[in-house]
């Protein structure tokens, strides 16, 4: 019998949903990326969080490559069905700019700058 | 001269970015809903969010029917520059079903449940 939250996501006409990580604990909201049906199946199989990547049109297990993995603490679905919360454990960062969430470009003083710097170089994440 | 954080979005081929509305205090996430580039310079000259339905096809003022307005404390753009965090503070409740967050689907021992009630009923909410 397949998953009761799998059975009432409302995908949309790319067969996607969008899932938002929020570390469980201090409520940061870390990331957004885009789920299948094959990617939801999984991460409440293995309780990974896998995404799908839309560029590589394929699934996307968070932190194969980095090791930044997310361990899934919850998985949440909005009052439409379209919308995903998964509350997740970020080991280390969850950003590919070595940064522990992806929000972080905002406006001071007139111009778009970085509100938050790197923990780790991007170089060490991805062993180059 | 346009805003540094509005010129720096990357709109997807709809002209629509996402945008998660978080409690800014709390860290409460509230809702994830669509911005057109006008929803999101509306949204920086008034502080007051406003989103773009899709449904309806037009700007969606939030809290204008039903009073639960969003005041912007801070707009951030991702890394990609594909999704918007909006941290706000919420007066009333988010959701349209009278919850404070729309995440309140979740499975419990089997079945997709409401974790959360309601607290304010929608008819009160849309003066029905």
């Amino acid at each position: 019998m397949e998953n009761p939250l799998l059975s009432a996501i409302a995908f949309n006409a790319d067969g996607l949903v969008p899932c938002i990580a929020q570390q469980h604990d201090t409520g940061e909201v870390l990331m957004m990326a885009w789920m299948n049906r094959d990617a939801v199946a999984e991460t409440l199989s293995t309780g990974r969080v896998c995404y799908y990547s839309r560029s590589r049109r394929g699934l996307w297990r968070k932190g194969e490559t980095s090791g930044q993995v997310q361990t899934l603490k919850e998985l949440r679905l909005d009052c439409d069905g379209d919308t995903l919360l998964a509350l997740v454990d970020q080991l280390g960062v969850a950003c590919h700019t070595g940064r522990r969430s992806c929000f972080y470009q905002a406006e001071r003083e007139g111009e778009l700058v970085a509100i938050t710097a790197p923990e780790i170089s991007p170089d060490k994440l991805y062993g180059h």
